[in-house]
C-alpha cells in the first residue's frame, strides 16, 4: 500500500482522520512548537503539554522544581513563569529542567492527537532535521496544524507545505490539503516573514509586541532535536 | 468597518464563524452547486435542497409534479429521477420544474449556513455574474466551501480563491483561509482541470465515470443567473 502524507488544516478536523494509522507532527509556528523545538535543543529534559490552566497550576502544589509555562490569547498567564515566547527556552533557563506548558492552540492538538503511532513536534527550527526523521518512518504522515481558535490558519500551513516540500518526492500519496499547503508553501517561501504579515494572525501577533519572536520562529534549520511524545511528556529523540 | 471577505474550508467550520453577520455563498462545485447554477439557469421555477434523503422521498408521496434528485457518495440513489449530474438540469428537462435535490455536501452546507443575511450559490459556470452582485453587497462576504464528507478539498477552495480574485481590490479584509484560496487559485488558474487532476476527489469522480460533468463544471462563465435562498427554495435573483 502507497503511504500518505496528509495534512490536517485545523484541530477541529483531526477526528476525520484514523491517527492511530499515522506518525504524527503537530505544528503551532507562532509559537508553541517553535519553543519546544528550541527548549528541546537547550537541554530542557522534558516539556510535559497540558491543556488547562489549572492542570499547570497543579504541578506547582506538587513542590517539584519544574517551570511552569502558560499562555493565552497570545499573553502569559498572570502567575506563571513564562509563557511560550522562544526566547523563554534558552539553555540558562531551561536546561536540565522539566517544563510543565498550556498554550492556546499547540497542546491542544496535541492532546487530540494522543492514538497517534508517534507525535513529533515541527517548526522552520527544526525543519529538515524532522523530514529527514519521517523519511526513515515507513507510515502514513499527518501534519496537524494547530491554527488559531479551530480555524485555519497561514503560518502552520505554509509550514506543513514545506514539509510536504522535502517529502513529496518520496513517493508519498498526499490529500488535498497536503497539495495546498504546499501551494502556499509555493507562494510564500521566498519571502515568509513578508508573506505572513499580510495575515491576521501576522496582525494579531503585532498588536501583542512580539515581532522579535515572530522574526525568531521563522529561522530555517538552526536546530536539529526532534521532540517526541513519550508518554507524557515531550523529550528529545535519541 | 472594513467589511470582510471570508472563506470557511469545510462545513465543520461554520459555526466558527457569525453566518448572520454575512451574505454567503455555496461552494460545491462538483457537482451541486454547479448543477443548481445550470438549472435555474436554464428556466427550473425553483430548486428546494434538503439535508436527507427521506426528505426528498417525502415530497414525492404529497403527490406534486417535482423532479426528485439524490445523491449520495456521487452517485443516484435508487429510486430517484436523477442526482446532481448538470446534464440533468437542461431546459428540456428542469424547465418550470420544482427540483427537489439532496446532495453529499452542498446541501448540508446550506442547512448550516442558514441563519446568513442572504444564501447565493456559486459555481464557474456563473462566477463573474455571482462576484458582481458580491460587489453591489455593503456586507461581509463568507464563501462556504462545502468540501468532501466535512473535510477540504481543493476545487471548491479553488473556486473560493477566484471569487477573492475578483473581489480583493474592493477594499475588503481577507483571512488566512481567503488569502490561502487566492494563493491556490493562482497557482492553478491556468489550467484548472489539469490541476484538478492531481486531487483526490479527480480521481474519486473518475472513478465514478463522470469526467464529462467535471468537464461542464469548469466552464467559465456559461450562466448569469445567480440562485438565492429564498424561505426552503432556491430561485432565480432578479
Amino acid at each position: 500500500m502507497t503511504k500518505e502524507l496528509n495534512v490536517c488544516l485545523t484541530p477541529v478536523l483531526i477526528p476525520l482522520y484514523n491517527v492511530e494509522d499515522h506518525v504524527v507532527v503537530i505544528i503551532d509556528i507562532f509559537r508553541a512548537t517553535s519553543s519546544i523545538c528550541y527548549g528541546i535543543e537547550n537541554g530542557a529534559e522534558a516539556i510535559i503539554p497540558v491543556s488547562e490552566v489549572e492542570e499547570c497550576e497543579a504541578y506547582r502544589e506538587q513542590g517539584l522544581d519544574y517551570l511552569l509555562a502558560a499562555e493565552r490569547n497570545g499573553e502569559v498567564v498572570a502567575g506563571f513563569d513564562f509563557g511560550n515566547s522562544p526566547f523563554s527556552y534558552t539553555k540558562q533557563k531551561v536546561a536540565g529542567k522539566t517544563v510543565v506548558l498550556t498554550t492556546t492552540n499547540g497542546t491542544q492538538a496535541l492532546h487530540l492527537s494522543r492514538k497517534a503511532k508517534k507525535i513529533a513536534i515541527g517548526s522552520f527550527l527544526n525543519l529538515t532535521a524532522l523530514c529527514n526523521w519521517l523519511k526513515t518512518q515507513d507510515e502514513n504522515i499527518l501534519l496537524v496544524c494547530a491554527g488559531w481558535k479551530n480555524n485555519f490558519n497561514l503560518e502552520d500551513t505554509l509550514f506543513a507545505g514545506a514539509v510536504v516540500e522535502q517529502l513529496k518526492t518520496t513517493g508519498l500519496k498526499l490529500d488535498d490539503a497536503a497539495i495546498a499547503a504546499n501551494d502556499i508553501y509555493q507562494a510564500g517561501k521566498n519571502d515568509i516573514n513578508q508573506y505572513l504579515k499580510k495575515t491576521s494572525h501576522g496582525e494579531r501577533l503585532k498588536k501583542l509586541g512580539i515581532e522579535k519572536d515572530i522574526e525568531f520562529c521563522l529561522q530555517i534549520d538552526i536546530t536539529t532535536a526532534i521532540p517526541i511524545l513519550d508518554g507524557d511528556k515531550l523529550v528529545k529523540l535519541v
